[in-house]
């Protein structure tokens, strides 16, 4: 069935298969590589006969372990088949492969002046099918809404073989049960991906970006409240707490002043190049109003990318204050953001570990990176007791503990805390339907 | 467990819940109106127990009969269940009952400055509740999704009595499957809904209109093109063919030449005040390249009535051209607009019938309008089978039979030519995990 290199089976090449950015692994009972739809018919045949396990995997950039074989199994990489179908400027709609990295399809409908607005932040090395797999979020998620926004179509394999073509090219579709949103974010439980039907945008003409640093977190919150009074709907809106800007602090010079900030938030807005300017400025005034002690404008992506080249240092910059992270991804409903952030930190100190918040402001959605030393055990043991409280403050105030990574294996002990027996009862129902022997990715996700 | 006015036995009371804008109709064997969830708990739990077929219903604004109890059943009205729980300007959300009457529910969010998109044409009349069974579109779909995409939580009552809270106040939430969406657009069969949580925007300042008729529907579509190229999302991009153009003719002096046009486009931007006059301007630069034949502008809610009126008078005029109508709403992937048009009036002209296209251009969305006497058998008959040719067409486009309406029971027939046995097996086995008995709402959608 896998010829050649579509077969692998020595550990030492199989290893990178067992692992993904959770920095958990397991090793593959096999990797195979299909490089057609034929093949993925025939393994999902012999693979229900058989009740064999199959984990589907692509660049293995989840942050939670779902594409981690970590009850057994053989994996099954579809990056080979990575063809980009069609990309259409009069449908405003892309057909392409799962394996298709995400950046790249980017670019080719940036040439026909087309918008795939999704930005999860590994796009230059995942996938869509992989983005698809886990509804992948990303910083325009404010303005653009998430992947699962962005899917009209969903072309999957299912166990014996069977094929579900979901959705297609009409942007609007009501019939049926929506099968493809199913798809989204299900972790490769349901079905494995072939084709996915993507919906595009026009291409905005430019966009400009504002950062500003605040004396408080409620002042930095009051900003952002004014910035949707306003009625401005940013592309983007990050922050960064105390920590997060300190890290960056000691890695690089930064434009804020460094005792007084405990709060920087980064706006993004889009448009027309001549409305952009104007747009800049209510920005600003909204922003003033909140009392910044810095505010640094930029106008068009070159003026724009030093202020977002402070943003990507966050995550590296957590390293500076220990060698480990636990990086989670809560997100609570956007007007206790506040809330959240204090308790996290409180959680941190009263645990005796970092921890840095930075991430979506505008969606709710902070990532929190609980920084310590694993070779310490009792640190170890600390930043667990610090990862679960940080779940309880978060369903506490209405939140979920999962807004952009899904819950793969890192999260499944806690998906009881946030889901009742009934809702895991109806998830568990609709699995069986589309895998009556529990093949596809088994122990993942919501049992 | 429902007195007084909660039973309704009376069949001349009755008779108005069994119809709906479909026009179709059967008696309800009884009709019930809890005041509470726990009504619809204790209900549930008995119908259950005795098999009891049940129709949920709201304002029976459905043009697909999908609130018609055509199968037999107790229809269950959750009109009293009509509270706007919150809403709530920080956290970008809102939690309402089902009942809610859509346009009061969007002028109570825009005293908050907040903005609810979904915008369908019964939104004056229709429900809330009503409008996430039917995962209802709108005009503003183009730039702002449907229905689909302001659902963040849905909260059901099952068959048995059991409890399902999907989803939640967070704006981005991706633990377990997606039963949110699920629920959206499954016309009342896999739960009766007690409570939805929506996500708002920011209110957009102002909107500005723009209305060219085009002396060909090749010109049209070049001239929608022009505008998505400039990078302009418009909020709206609506169109009329040459028979909807000359039935609003005969009803309202026109602002277009009448013998020469042969469709209208209107759109519609929105933003800030300052920002719409320049984008006005790039507006009738884009459409300017297409050669309209007229162009009319209108900055300010004020100033844009009057075309959108014009775009009102559509439906009701077609009435000018016969007594009857068959009102289609299928779906093309947008650039195969023309062709669908097109073919559509080809159709009409073969079978003897008027065929009036018109509707929602940036989403490929045709509403069909067959213009006819159902008193004359003969173009019953001939009606009918240009609504089977008008589907026909649309699949070999790679549409979809319905865009915004559903399939209830006028498009039941026809699911199983757009949707394979694998799909519809899929949806009747999560059915199946929802109602294991069958009860809610038999017969209905894609069987």
């Amino acid at each position: 069935m896998f010829p050649g290199e579509g077969l692998v089976l020595k550990p030492e090449e199989m290893a990178v298969y067992g692992a993904d950015s959770s920095r958990r692994s397991a090793m593959p009972w096999a990797v195979v590589r299909p490089r057609t739809e034929e093949q993925i018919v025939e393994l999902l045949k012999w693979a229900e006969a058989e009740k064999m396990p199959l984990v589907p995997r692509l660049r293995g950039t989840g942050m939670s372990g779902g594409a981690v074989p970590a009850f057994g199994g053989i994996v099954v990489s579809t990056l080979w088949l990575n063809r980009v179908i069609d990309i259409n400027a009069d449908d405003f709609c892309a057909e392409v492969e799962p394996g298709v990295i995400t950046s790249e399809f980017q670019a080719l409908t940036q040439k026909q002046k087309l918008f795939y607005p999704p930005d999860p932040a590994s796009l230059k090395i995942s996938t869509l099918g992989g983005n698809v797999s886990t509804c992948a979020g990303g910083m325009r998620a404010v303005k653009y809404g998430v992947t699962r926004d962005y899917v009209l179509g969903v072309r999957a394999v299912l166990p014996g073989g069977r094929i579900c073509d979901a959705g297609g090219r009409a942007h609007k579709n009501v019939v049926g049960l929506d099968l493809t949103r199913l798809f989204v974010g299900s972790c490769g439980t349901l079905g494995i991906f072939t084709k996915l039907i993507l919906k595009l945008l026009p291409l905005p003409e430019s966009s400009a970006t504002v950062l500003a640093a605040f004396p408080s977190l409620h002042n930095a919150l009051e900003g952002a409240r004014g910035v949707f009074r306003a009625g401005i709907l940013p592309t983007a809106m990050e922050f960064m707490d105390h920590t997060a800007c300190q890290g960056i602090g000691q890695i690089k010079d930064v434009p804020w002043p460094r005792e007084s900030t405990q709060a920087v938030l980064l706006l993004k807005v889009d448009g027309s190049a001549s409305a952009l300017a104007y747009e800049l400025d209510r920005l600003e005034r909204a922003l003033s109003q909140a009392n910044p002690s810095c505010l640094l404008k930029g106008l068009g992506p070159k003026e724009e990318e030093p202020l977002w080249e402070i943003r990507r240092l966050v995550s590296p910059a957590s390293f500076q204050l220990g060698p480990d992270k636990l990086g989670e991804d809560v997100a609570v409903p956007r007007g206790r953001t506040v809330e959240a952030v204090e308790g996290f930190q409180a959680i941190g100190k009263e645990n005796g570990v970092h921890v840095a918040c930075y991430g979506h402001l505008g969606d709710g959605n902070t990532h929190v990176n609980i920084i310590y030393d694993a070779k310490d055990e009792d640190q170890r043991a600390r930043a667990k007791a610090c990862k679960e409280a940080v779940f309880r403050l978060t369903l506490s105030l209405g939140g979920t503990i999962s807004g952009e990574h899904g819950t793969g294996i890192t999260k499944g002990p806690y998906v009881s805390w946030q889901l009742s027996e009934t809702e895991r009862e109806l998830m568990a129902g609709i699995k069986n339907v589309f895998d009556p022997s529990g093949i596809l990715n088994p122990g993942k996700g919501w049992v």
